[in-house]
């Protein structure tokens, strides 16, 4: 450490302050990392009486002057020796939520303002920016595009029975009272939606991915990365009503591409994190989940499974496992299913199973040459089940136009998603990825509403 | 080019086919830059059946095998001598809608799912994905933490009158008709919120900046990157119902801070494009805007003019000119004056105003000492106008809430917000830029509507 003998100033928030005989010691961090600035301050110091005068407590914000010195403690090897201590902004002892004792998640949930100022949540928040970051430098060092995908839609191409409805119809004046004969009626007595703001029903995206097709047919390969909803009444550890969503969509490209792209994207950012939050994983691997940081590496340095869908389920039927949801050809995987096959019979490792049955999968999955299944493959990974969906799409016009017919959805509707097909079609395929599930696999945090800053969920949009 | 004699395989769309003599051209694209390839081809090629059928015409989808070979033409160094074409997919050059003779962008706006095929649209495209990338490049560079703002709220701090309204209460089942007695209500004959999905009103967020303030005095300097909205029945060239903002906000840092991170940002951002999408820079400023270039190259190497909003007034009083609105101490700065400052006055230059009443700015504002002006900034660009605004955030409690008593704000409402306030506050500063603004500056696209894949506005939010 060629910095001793430096003057440094820190600013940030009070950890601890201990005094012990004639010496204080006061943990300080500013949130730029894991480790706390251990100071260590004498009664001569400027600023000493505020240390007397019992102001410097957990969560008060403080600038400290000083010089760096080899620290006498095991736990760090430098510290700073206190010239000057001022105090910022104080913090009652008495009131501050967060005190040393450790609180648990579901009371951090309620102070969701406060707690990215717990060691947890400061570590949660780092990597969630790292998976970002290393999300957009893979995309665009392999020639992607970024696109925004709109949130509000009136497109009624999506099942709308689980979205949102957007609208200024009701509590258009911000009030909570919204009296029911405020809502304008057409004369059978309906919702009047021509008076609405975009003068039909629109709703909040599920998913960014027809209209990133759009894109993928005129730029070739692009991605988005934006928020998603859900109107799902579950509250589960696994489900938000707001989430953020990876998808790219690669022209000119099929089922093995995709497969190709969804691997070496996880892999690119599961490194990226090892190598550049280590401080962050080494917490992780201590506190939240033990041996995450080798599980993370079996997914860098291994090769992921491949089996289809009729393997796997040839699989689940030969061990004999006693499961709650049946097994048959036909029936979609539960989490218990997903759960035995990559943790148990593959030991961990991330496995890809493809080329689904058609009726349990999207209508714009590609129909495989048996008539029977669709070019669409999920990536299974250890504890969190299904982290990445994705296929083919239907590039081919009368098929396409079949599949909707069959399952009675309107073709006028699809008019746009149907022209891709009629002028320039490609083959094309692409995979979506919940970013908080991702956040979950790469820090073991239990509950998806901890890998978010402000989560949704049934019940609760504070903040 | 020491590429001569490869040979390639291109895949991508037919921008134009023409036959003369025995030499066939064709101009491919696939949209990962604004060049096409030239291919040539003769009749003795594998495929030239499809062209002397027609089916090679604009829009059409192909693969071509050929070999790299001096050009002969003027227009490009090299072209492809092709050795087999295949047709992909096929465009019926009656019925796609993009033809050679150039479209207005009003009409483009219709096919919004087809625009990005056209030399305009691509380009725009890929610039906005290098300013999205720029801007996550120079907050990661420098520190800054990405936050996901929420963007359902029922946190009722916003002012709700331009907010949309989400809610599960009305178009549940996803139908068209939607019958007013099915809308839960009130024994008073209100809308009964408490059934809805987060138990009480929600709305789509304005602004992640409360939000970000929370991290900011947790994790130091975060930005969030996201989208936005506003309910707001404007039908102009500048405003969309949906658009992307990006707001960091800076811990310890005051308003001088805060300008120097937006004059920093706003020359990375520029720089970046300049240098990496040249071509898309040059095609803007021959086709889309002349003089573009040496305009964002001013801002990048000139230094940006700060004046206070008082001495702004006075300028604006002294230049004699005959505005539409007043000018007078106390009023907002119109767009007629923004334009006369930046593009009059200072002759193109970016122009920082700080300093501004605090009766026209936000209540979160910092007090200046003259009790009559807040810490607040907005930086000015020739043509667009506003391009950001920021802030100093009033830190102090005492001043912060007799701020909300005095505009009638409640302070429940704003308890966590307060809380920032209580517990180890610290001076803090941020902006917000909207990014389809910056996309418009940049690219000298003069609507809205088209610098975003999909835009809302009042009665439109198809695709």
């Amino acid at each position: 450490m060629d910095r001793l003998g430096e003057v440094l100033v820190v600013r940030g928030w009070i950890r601890t302050c201990r005094v012990q005989s004639t010496v204080t010691f006061i943990e300080i961090n500013d949130g730029s990392c894991l480790s706390n600035m251990q100071c260590v301050m004498s009664s001569d110091a400027e600023g000493y009486d505020l240390v007397e005068s019992g102001f410097i407590t957990t969560g008060t914000s403080v600038l400290i002057e000083g010089t760096v010195v080899s620290s006498q403690g095991s736990k760090q090897k430098v510290e700073l020796k206190v010239a000057t201590l001022i105090l910022i902004g104080k913090s009652d002892p008495s009131a501050y939520p967060i005190q040393k004792k450790r609180a648990t998640r579901e009371f951090l949930r309620t102070i969701a303002h406060l707690r990215p100022r717990t060691n947890t949540f400061g570590a949660v928040t780092r990597v969630r920016n790292a998976l970002a970051y290393a999300t957009h430098k893979f995309f665009q060092e392999n020639g992607f595009v970024w696109i925004s995908s709109p949130i509000i839609t009136a497109s009624d191409c999506e099942g709308a029975g689980e979205q949102f409805c957007v609208t200024t119809l009701i509590s258009n004046a911000g009030e909570s009272d919204c009296p029911l004969n405020s809502i304008p009626t057409t004369m059978e007595g309906n919702v009047d939606w021509s008076q609405d703001f975009f003068g039909k029903p629109a709703f909040l995206t599920v998913s960014g991915q027809l209209n990133a097709e759009t894109y993928a047919s005129a730029l070739s390969d692009v991605y988005t990365f934006g928020p998603t909803f859900r109107a799902e009444n579950s509250n589960t550890a696994r489900h938000l009503a707001e989430f953020w969503m990876i998808e790219p969509e690669l022209a000119f490209a099929d089922l093995n591409d995709d497969m190709a792209c969804a691997t070496a994207y996880l892999q690119y950012v599961v490194k990226y994190i090892l190598e550049n939050c280590k401080e962050d994983m080494d917490f992780f691997n201590t506190w939240i989940e033990k041996g995450i940081i080798n599980r993370l590496k079996d997914v860098v340095e291994k090769d992921f499974i491949q089996l289809t869908y009729s393997d796997a389920v040839k699989l689940l039927l030969k061990s004999k496992r006693k499961f709650e949801f049946p097994v048959k050809w036909g029936l979609d995987l539960q989490s218990e299913h997903e759960r035995y096959i990559t943790e148990i019979a593959f030991g961990g490792r991330p496995v890809i199973i493809r080329d689904y049955p058609k009726e349990i999968k999207a209508f714009y999955m590609r129909q495989n040459d048996d008539g029977k299944t669709v070019a669409a493959m999920d990536l299974l990974v250890p504890r969190v089940g299904e982290l990445i969906g994705g296929s083919q799409r239907e590039e081919r016009l009368d098929y396409l136009e079949s599949r909707l017919d069959e399952l009675k959805l309107s073709k006028d509707s699809y008019w746009w998603y149907l022209d891709l097909r009629r002028f320039g079609s490609v083959p094309h395929a692409g995979f979506g990825l919940g970013f908080e599930r991702l956040v979950q696999f790469a820090t073991g945090i239990e509950n998806i509403r901890d890998a978010i800053p402000f989560p949704r969920s049934p019940g609760s949009a504070d903040f």
